[in-house]
């Protein structure tokens, strides 16, 4: 009967998911210009392959690709309203590899399979593991990655269907990177004009990096950038229901963390030009509106890619920090973070070689 | 004589103002795919035909249409300067008509007709009555909507020319909806992907949804928005001059609002798609930066459109308030607005069938 | 040896430059249609021909052409890292003359050559002058301007290299306007649609306009800008750092105070649609978020271009005060600047006549 169903969907609960579900999440989003645009303002970003249709037209892209933290953002804020909405914390990533470049005009859209449910010993949540999916207009997959995150349970003490906790590599390997980037043209790549003389074999293992600059964020900015992504987390939006909560006031999205983290990083790492694969990431402490974020970076490793004399691997930690600066590379002090410490992201980046 | 004319216009006063005056508004605006995205980076919509090429071009529109609301913004924005520089209160809208979808690519302008004019009893200003007309490149009419307006006399105690009140429809017939639509391909339209598996016939009369999210609003955003639809209503911007004022502070553009609770009804109403007509709307109290803004739906009819087997028509009134959530649907108190309360919006929204 | 090499830019002091040296500087930068929108939302700009592709087509543009001061900010932002990141304080611009129209699609990249140096008396900075050319993909010149900036010593008591301060014309000639605006259909230009009456012939040597208006700034709009325009001069960003300044909080670009007051004159100077040249300018005092912007204009001067029929170019003062409106011309008594005025701009623009 008309209007006996209730219109509006609270989220999903810990109860809800069973292995193996497979959700199809909404809002295919067409990712324009535009939308590059208010990237570039929303955290000032400087490599020339992503800028200048000029330069990645020269090295070998069709024109420049959408960032791909971008393309991060929009993949993983579809699928918030049904993984997500009754997150008590997002714990982890792993496994996410970047599959092929998106341009702009690609529409993308997102899928998740649960590939994982453990509940809390306290039995009023557990934690769920999906994989998720993002694909263009052609069905091609473009992103692809795990995450685990703690969901509410509808009613505290209900059994889950069944537990398993999926085995995740702790890196991508060097043989699975590249597909996200095409052949270079590396006589055609211009240092000049890209920003940086260091190529991939200027960098060696254990070499940290300090990026200087500091960034301070405003809630305006986050806003704009949260609800460019479609993700709808109200933690990040509601300054009135914020006030019952234990920080009192909005949270900002931890993918907003990684992007100004990753923009201050040119300087120092202007040539990584992709991000190839996402190894692992912690959001280690919240952000809020007011907080000036730093970043420094370590060489984990560096590797060769199978098959590709244009570019190679550097496998980097990415580590931001709110209201200090990183000369001095804080991180841990024994097992304890620093409490500046807000990321501390493991990726691997390309760069012409 | 060079210079002997003021260059500056100081907007019109009520004894400018004659029925009948026809007048070309200024700066046509070519909507862009830019404009698309910070629209999205402003409210957040997630409405699938405006933000997929993709899923548009499925169900049979070319390429996705621009947001019915900013469409409106853009046309009503170029009214500002000529009939609302001086106005004390925006007092009404009847009769807006959404009848040709908007792409990126297209130019805006605006016309507007004086179709009634009524003095205050007090005798310092008067009520103008205008016909604005939205036109494409084409000079085809996207928009038309009737709105009247509280307008300072420029002397007070002087009469107005001739007065007249016009009969303005108290809601836009089902026959009269639907142009502004392409007929829509309904084996095409995916649920999963639109984010609501309720189609037009799912709701029913007196039906009320609460959209359950609260979006708090800043002055970076407004002032951006604002000055995105070229408005250029000084009590937006100019936080200097708000100090003399009753308020003490800017006050935020009424169309913000809606914009707001429009992006917000998508929980609940994730296949309205298409605003089609605005049958009446008031804003009743004003919204400030830091306030949180919070909305909910009724439905107040439900029409077929004739010869339209595709969409269905949905009347409904769109509430939002500040500052306080809408499980209860705040409204009235007797005759008396609540006072969280700030848009009482009635308009038609098409969904599939 | 990899990893011997320190990866981070901390930027050039004076002793790094030396006379003739040819500067390229980092990331190339599409602008498109997305960057004319976020243009559009920062300021509110009205001019017909930056906003409409049918107005700019019906005069002879290809299409609308990107505003000329994105186009000046772009240009600017690019040379920041390698000529003021370490500078005290930016002291003139001469000599800045727009070249060549911009259009969406097209790609801009900046070089500098060190044109003058001196150093001050005190042995701890310097002058240095720059001449800046942006260039579009083809590498046709798009805009040309000298600059001068005061630059931190890396060791204070080193000596200059060579010294030369060069000679810098005081206003850009009227036989050296119009290169940046083609032929415009006259009887195609619409007063209506332009929103003032009022043509090249209608204005006055010594008139002064009062553009009425104030525009409050907020930290997000001024760094959304900032970095649209890729410029990383670091007051603009850290709150954190800017704490230990004698300003104690972030400075706003200088460049935000020009497209501010430059969108402001659209009342008064409606027609003025092209920038033709900066003869000077001098930020005067610093903004800061939370400032109100008001603005007025005086016509310093008038001229035909030779062999330009189609328009015209006023040499105009542009003056942007904070905090305090414009009616009564703030500008200096005595030798001192009024203390609410921060901007005096010399420019040419173009109207149709």
């Amino acid at each position: 009967m008309p209007g006996s169903t209730p219109k509006t969907s609270s989220g999903r609960f810990f109860e809800d998911f069973h292995l193996g579900d497979s959700i199809v999440h909404a809002t295919p989003r067409t990712v324009r210009a535009g939308d590059a645009a208010l990237y570039s303002a929303l955290y000032g970003s400087r490599f020339a392959v992503q800028s200048s249709d000029a330069f990645a037209g020269a090295i070998g892209y069709p024109t420049a690709p959408i960032d791909d933290l971008l393309v991060f953002h929009i993949v993983f804020g579809k699928t918030v309203p049904d993984v997500s909405l009754n997150a008590v914390a997002n714990l982890g990533y792993a496994d996410g590899r970047f599959l092929r470049p998106v341009y702009p005009g690609d529409t993308l859209s997102t899928t998740s399979e649960v590939i994982g449910l453990k509940q809390t010993s306290a039995g009023d949540a557990g934690i769920v593991y999906v994989r998720s999916i993002g694909r263009n207009q052609r069905n091609e997959i473009v992103l692809s990655y795990a995450r685990w995150v703690l969901v509410r349970k509808r009613e505290p003490g209900t059994l889950a269907h069944a537990e398993q906790v999926p085995e995740l590599a702790k890196a991508v390997l060097p043989e699975q990177l590249g597909e996200g980037c095409p052949r270079i043209e590396l006589a055609a790549y211009d240092d000049a004009l890209a920003g940086s003389r260091f190529r991939w074999g200027d960098y060696a293992v254990g070499e940290r990096i300090d990026h200087v600059d500091g960034m301070t964020v405003e809630e305006a900015e986050h806003q704009l950038a949260t609800r460019l992504y479609q993700n709808t987390a109200r933690v990040h939006f509601d300054a009135h229901a914020a006030q019952g909560t234990r920080f009192g006031k909005r949270l900002i999205y931890g993918g907003h963390v990684i992007s100004l983290a990753r923009a201050l990083s040119f300087n120092g790492l202007g040539n990584a030009f992709h991000i190839a694969a996402i190894n692992g990431g912690r959001h280690v402490a919240p952000l809020f509106a007011g907080d000036t974020v730093y970043a420094w970076s370590e060489v984990l490793g560096s590797a060769e890619i199978p098959g590709r004399g244009d570019v190679g691997a550097l496998r980097l930690r990415l580590v931001a920090t709110k209201n200090r600066a990183c000369a001095d590379f804080p991180l841990k002090a024994g097992d304890q973070y620093d409490p500046s410490v807000i990321l501390d992201l493991d990726y691997w980046a390309l760069l012409p070689r």
